[in-house]
């Protein structure tokens, strides 16, 4: 992992007797932020060099399954071919619960009004969209299907706040990760519209003149140290800083209680959090950390119930995972059972790393076997299974679709116990910035020529709890390509 | 509440055609943190000028019971003759997971070998101490007894990570709050040592030059517009920012779903961080809140069982009252109730605004009377009281002499409904601070002429969760007085 937590000193201006490379926008990290930004400044007549320190575009977007939040003003094609009309102030209002406490109000009425269009430039840009719609419960399912649930919308509290509607969009991809043909597609548009990317070129630092404005970045490419100019703007899009663990340990100390699964291609050391902080920038919410438990594949398991190590049920299972996750995170003691029975029991994926701790002929043989304290466990299932085959659920609401009577021996626990199950996290924290993109100094005044979009930036997604698979990937996309113009405009002549 | 959430940017030196005042040490805040920076500074020869918005000495420490944190050494008078050996080891062992995932290990060391001197010097201040013990679960019981249990030492987990100890030692006052008695004493030794106040003085920002060094303060005093010299240093200690709602919103949003009850004597605004931030200091753990529920007195409610709004208990009761609030605001839902029986039953402290929710002859009658799901409520008090008449909690691991079986009706169920009942708050993040109270930068570099000590920094206490009274004045005393002894040395002479 990545080491140091403090902030990256510019390169004075005064300093650069020479630049190795001009361009109106140099966009660092060539992620779905880094390329969406890139076709946008490339499209407004920018001129575009990117910078990505690995060896091929893609970033940590690639590793994703692809799927995109979408939805609002009656649906999108896919949204609406399956009979589900998505209301905007529906979306508006599910994006401000899952924004957290502290919701970027101005970004999600932005982000929902804009949604539709959005789609469309996606689907401009040459991502494949089938129009079609696969219900139930999934994860980057591989079918090629589009429209999947891929949040808590309708699981308690969500589903009473804001009318219930699918939008999770995937693109058209059979066999790989989505993600990685998002970024690829994207990749390739920009590159057509004239960008100019420079691989294995570390940015290193900002150029920065006294009065604090951005000017270049200082980078070595190809193991040599370059001065690259750019005339409009720098767009920071080099990902969150999930690998670095001074910043862990610094701002979000509770990832030490989980598995050493950090979501990130490889460089999410925070180089570009600690650039931008070099020159003033804020970060806000740096404390949020988004881990999820894949307990399910297989689907069936949505119907089985959590419970923590004194045999209490805790959470709505049917919540998204992320959800579910946060509220595992929350209980005292590591250890996280699954319990199911023989009607739902399938395999645990390998991914997932949940074992079985305990199998059974009655639930009383499964409290002992796992050493729980006698009357808990099963006075847990007995309430759970009287209500559930009413299809109720008076303690945690999960709707009705997901809710069994766990009574078809013989019966088992799976350990999906943090520290030991697959928990992967990423970091939610960034830069403090306008919807535009621009960077706000920790005086609240926007840092001239500076933008950051994606994980380098705290977007729509700041709340573990309400995160929602998709959310991610559009912030990176939309707000990427905000910011591209953004810089492209701030260009002489833009 | 004050607004606003930006750092108050410096006054250039340049710009300060004259001083109107100077010092070799200048203090903001003239609570415990102020007071003992100024004595230690007036102490080492320092002319020392305090700067308080109030008008009078205090802050928020004088609204504290008083106590403060002590032990290590083979004891204080105290704990020695009421029979307790406290080791440093275990001292500091229970002040690092006090401090929770990042602790300040240099800090608690130090504060931990130091702590028997710290009472001594306490002491020679003029600070009244008795060798008295209370034993029992107490909250300032201002019989001016000393010794008390402040903390989590005798509950799980912190009783196998530790040998438990009282270290809660309280001034000898009966009927006021030892914390202004401290302070008090604190302000008489310092101006008695030379220390000038300016009361009705308000800090509006420092003076820098273009190094970012600081050299002095621009305030209000009267109403008159003065700069401020500080020959060696400018020590802030101008406590939190638990008025400051803007701050609030952003660093610690999870305040929202608490009633209005900040703990502050009215000038926690954030004023001090704001104004360090200006200069480039680093605010950490801003997102740490500290809050408790004063379930006790009458000590018998110990004794009871707290559950959530799904009839399920989540702590150890005997835990120090921070922590038991921590956990009752990670429970999904605000109402929390504590069970008690007959014998246990009294009257709850007007204060605490615990009203009585339910009352019956059967555990069954309150389930229903509370409207809880058939089966639950009664199910946790089953198991609890089958183990608790054995002196057993496998569950939480209540300490035995705190467990009761509750089976003399009538039973009660008191509500302390998260946002009704009294959890008062106040905020643990703040500036970013060396031991010896030099304020560290965003680039972990010590500002030149700036320091910190009390609830403007982030000291020993930085975990709601580990919070124990006692540990906030112990931090303001002891490194206020190292912060005064700083200064002192690096005005000109010193």
């Amino acid at each position: 992992m990545a080491a140091g937590n403090a902030p990256t000193r510019p390169v004075p201006l005064r300093e650069v007797a020479h630049w190795d490379l001009e361009a109106d926008v140099v966009i660092v990290g060539y992620g779905s932020a880094g390329a969406s930004a890139a076709i946008e400044a490339a499209a407004a007549g920018a001129s575009v060099l990117i910078l990505e320190v690995a060896s091929g575009s893609g970033g940590t977007s690639a590793m994703a399954g692809g799927d995109i939040y979408l939805g609002g003003g009656g649906g999108t094609p896919a949204q609406r071919r399956a009979g589900f009309e998505d209301r905007t102030e529906d979306f508006q209002r599910y994006m401000m619960l899952a924004g957290g406490p502290d919701a970027d109000a101005e970004r999600v009425r932005l982000y929902a009004d804009s949604a539709l269009d959005h789609f469309r430039w996606l689907t401009e840009q040459g991502i494949p969209y089938r129009d079609t719609y696969l219900p139930g419960k999934r994860m980057a399912p591989g079918t090629g299907d589009c429209l999947i649930w891929s949040g808590s919308e309708d699981a308690w509290p969500f589903n009473v706040e804001a009318r219930p509607c699918p939008r999770g969009h995937l693109p058209e991809v059979v066999g790989e990760m989505g993600g990685r043909v998002l970024v690829e597609t994207l990749a390739r548009r920009a590159e057509a519209l004239g960008a100019r990317p420079y691989f294995d070129a570390r940015a290193s630092a900002l150029v920065a003149d006294e009065a604090g404005a951005v000017h270049g970045v200082a980078a070595q490419i190809d193991g040599e140290w370059r001065r690259v100019r750019a005339r409009g703007g720098v767009i920071l899009c080099a990902g969150g800083f999930v690998l670095n663990a001074d910043m862990l340990r610094r701002y979000a100390p509770q990832v030490a209680r989980l598995a050493d699964d950090p979501l990130s291609a490889g460089y999410d050391d925070g180089s570009g959090i600690r650039m931008a902080q070099g020159v003033g920038a804020a970060a806000i919410h740096m404390d949020e950390l988004f881990t999820t438990l894949p307990f399910y594949p297989p689907e069936s398991h949505v119907k089985g119930i959590l419970v923590n190590e004194r045999g209490q049920r805790f959470i709505n299972e049917d919540a998204y995972p992320g959800r579910v996750a946060i509220h595992c995170l929350r209980q005292v003691g590591d250890r996280i059972y699954l319990l199911v029975d023989d009607a739902i029991f399938e395999q645990p994926t390998e991914l997932s790393r949940i074992e079985i701790a305990a199998v059974g002929g009655s639930w009383e043989e499964i409290e002992r076997e796992l050493g729980m304290v006698e009357g808990t466990l099963v006075s847990t299932v007995a309430v759970h299974n009287r209500h559930a085959a009413r299809g109720e659920d008076p303690l945690f609401h999960k709707t009705a679709k997901w809710l069994k009577s766990l009574d078809e021996p013989p019966f088992a626990a799976l350990a999906c116990h943090i520290g030991q199950a697959y928990y992967p996290f990423f970091t939610l924290g960034g830069l403090h910035t306008r919807p535009t993109g621009e960077v706000l100094g920790v005086d609240d005044a926007v840092i001239a020529g500076l933008y950051a979009a994606g994980r380098t930036a705290c977007g729509l997604p700041r709340s573990a709890e309400g995160y929602s698979s998709g959310m991610s990937l559009g912030d990176c996309t939309f707000f990427g390509r905000l910011a591209g113009r953004s810089a492209a405009g701030a260009a002489p002549g833009g």
